[in-house]
């Protein structure tokens, strides 16, 4: 094999490594070069951990000397949403206010479990203030752009994972997702995204939003290194009550299984109707392709999306309260107003939340009895303009941020694992949600793979990266 | 066997009718006579089904003259707090507003459970109106009245429980318990009382008061009663999501394995500190009869407590707001009070709560580790007087209401069950609480019938009845 390009996948890049094709080295410095050249046009990086990378890389290439065995991830370049700790950064989180927390001792323990599989931490990358966004602006570090057009969100709040792999400057980034916070960015910068089941991938050593609904995940550009990446992050750790008890469940062996077995189908309902038709054009090929030509309309869509507002503006007030009394005026401002008007809802908006959500889940539950995987557009529309505060869908003027959303939070406000896979159907990418039952990231890894190998989804480097 | 006299516990008047040595209805009629003569000195029924007894009972006979083989509980008297679902009644749970509903159209699962075992349901028993009270008192049918000291509480809210059992109205009851309302009035009147695990019991076909802490159990005068009716109603019901899951773990076989095995140990604490000397002379003999001469101080009892307070305010007051709204004169005076308050507690709270409960919980599974049964009083002081609205402990006057929960709020917090053995070492009896690790109500059964065996907890008939 010869030296991998920028947008070769993790995989090819950690085997071009293992034989000797190119020292870790090379590829750090290449990857290091690259976000000095080309982040300033996506503002995808806070933080650029140049001596640590080359330091590791070095190590890769010493170990390989060596005789050792490398990781499944040798010397593949990696970037983290910057509420992941870090060692020796202040876990920011987006915000203005952490910036003033002591830097990390150690770094979050899903980027522990990367390092050890021989993956190359070049930095932390850009989010919406305290993941409450969907959009990819921030107050404090500028907004995000989208790597197919500039002018435009990467979506939020992962927004520099989506940018920086999109563009090619890491083969792997990690987000979190509360309401569609690795889905919408991987939707609008057309790249896939994983969001396991709630309580699968430990959350030890990152900075919380929302502690009921927020999930960890990875970003890539081939089905196979989000799955490579996801079974190397497995494994309980009692340290994150959701995540002490699942035993790992690798679903890399799996991938080339085929679908033949699985029972697929369209959710119909708001979420074949409510977003624009650019939304319809994304799925329409992957339902084809999958044959999925069942829809299900499942019930109280709405009223389970309600709950996850719910939910998360109670939990993540309740977390920020005390800045919001001392220091209102140092939070991004749109996350403000969001904080307050959480820290207002009386407990009983929260136990009613919590009840539809159970009400919620068991109906999904029944629905999983009947089919294996779900398929959903991932955003009602592709990426809409950097501080475009209104969208005009199907005639009707919305406001934008809180309906990106659409289609994501009914779906994790019940933790159900889920793919984002990329479409690009029109000049924009376009993301279609592959939705399982809880812990069944397998199947939808498998079908992710299959519109893949299929031509149906699959990552395209933006022009000019 | 001879006839057993009214105090005789449930299991051998069930021998006595299965032997032949008197009819089930003959026993039926005895306890009708009992409760329409003695009943007025304690309040303890709001609705008596002699109708139905009877009609049971009859069948319970005619099933014996067939030759057919009788439950374990066959032609036991018992009857239920009125917030059970009884066929052909309006579940008032206490209320005014609740006889507005439509007759229960089947019984409540517990309910069945025993009759499906032979038992002879009696009728409905008072209780504080919606569960929410410690006192017996209730401003639509009047207080509860203890019968070792009729101007005195029965303790609540599961006052008609423990009454009737006390006073032999019946040989079992059925109770509800949020915070105590099992082991508070079995404390007061001084009878045997089971709180099990949360979860371990179904709650179908009751009228809930804060679904994350309500819990159901028994009422009895021996323990071998308790045993026989807890194992009776065990078994997974998915009607109800807390009870869906837990297989039938029967107490029964076990109860007379002794207790030489298990790790005893005093709660230590504010349990040892906050109740009056009645508290310390109950709980002496009881620690001394199990040679627990360790004491183990739990962290944050204050704090788990605080938690259960307002988990219990904000889950009920979502429950009544709409009533609280329409028609707050139509509920008992200190209720509505109690409701209207949760109901403007504000959602952070309610997250902080459940937060503290977490790690409440957390940290007693860690103590549960290092001991198998913990003990501690189940009140404070023994039943204060009817209608005494402060109490004095150690010197200072406290309000009695919320004082009475003390050492029963923070046991029931995290679901651990906890079987109250009555102590009679002064003039009015006071329980102890014998609590163990989630769902080994067994361990608590064996201890309770050491100690009934060694004559240090012993249910005693009130003079006068």
């Amino acid at each position: 094999m010869t030296k991998p390009n920028e947008f070769a996948p993790a995989w090819q890049v950690a085997e071009a490594i293992r034989s000797g094709d190119v020292p870790a080295e090379d590829v750090t410095r290449a990857a290091l070069d690259r976000i000095a050249a080309l982040d300033p046009k996506v503002n995808a990086f806070t933080d650029v951990t140049a001596e640590r990378a080359l330091t590791e890389a070095r190590q890769v290439d010493a170990d390989r000397a060596a005789g050792k065995t490398l990781g499944p991830l040798a010397g593949v370049p990696m970037a983290a949403k910057n509420l992941f700790d870090i060692t020796g950064i202040s876990t920011r989180a987006g915000s203005k206010i952490n910036r003033e927390l002591p830097p990390a001792e150690e770094d979050g323990e899903l980027l522990k479990r990367l390092s050890a599989a021989g993956a190359i931490l070049l930095g932390g990358l850009n989010m919406g203030e305290y993941a409450y966004d969907f959009t990819g602006e921030n107050d404090h570090d500028g907004a995000c752009r989208n790597p197919h057009d500039t002018a435009r969100m990467a979506g939020g709040s992962s927004s520099g994972s989506g940018a920086a792999v999109a563009a090619g400057l890491v083969s792997l980034a990690l987000g979190s997702d509360t309401n569609g916070s690795i889905r919408v960015p991987s939707s609008f910068c057309g790249t896939f995204g994983l969001k396991p089941t709630y309580g699968r991938l430990t959350r030890y050593g990152t900075f919380p939003f929302c502690d009921s609904l927020d999930h960890l995940g990875p970003f890539a550009r081939s089905v196979r290194d989000l799955a490579l990446a996801y079974d190397v992050m497995q494994g309980p750790d009692p340290r994150d009550h959701a995540c002490a008890n699942r035993p790992a469940e690798p679903a890399l062996p799996s991938l080339n299984e085929g679908i033949s077995d699985l029972r697929i189908a369209v959710l119909g309902g708001y979420f074949s109707t409510d977003g624009m038709p650019e939304a319809a054009a994304a799925l329409a090929p992957v339902a084809k392709a999958l044959d999925a030509d069942k829809t299900i309309d499942a019930d109280g869509i709405d009223a389970g999306r309600a709950a996850a507002f719910i939910i998360t503006n109670c939990e993540s007030s309740r977390l920020h309260l005390p800045n919001l009394r001392a220091r209102a005026d140092d939070f991004d401002q749109d996350t403000r107003d969001r904080f307050l008007a959480g820290a207002m809802l009386p407990a009983s908006w929260y136990v009613r939340a919590l009840q539809v959500r159970h009400w919620y889940r068991e109906m999904f539950a029944k629905l999983f009895e009947t089919v294996d995987i779900l398929l959903a557009p991932a955003t009602p529309f592709p990426a809409p303009l950097i501080g475009q505060r209104t969208i005009e869908i199907r005639g009707k003027e919305m406001l934008t941020r809180p309906n990106i959303g659409l289609f994501t939070q009914p779906i994790s406000a019940i933790g159900l694992p889920v793919c984002a896979v990329p479409v690009f159907s029109g000049e924009m990418p376009l993301g279609v949600q592959v939705i399982g039952a809880p812990w069944r990231e397998d199947l939808c890894l498998r079908v992710a793979g299959h519109l893949e190998k299929e031509g149906v989804a699959v990552a395209q480097a933006p022009s000019g990266f």
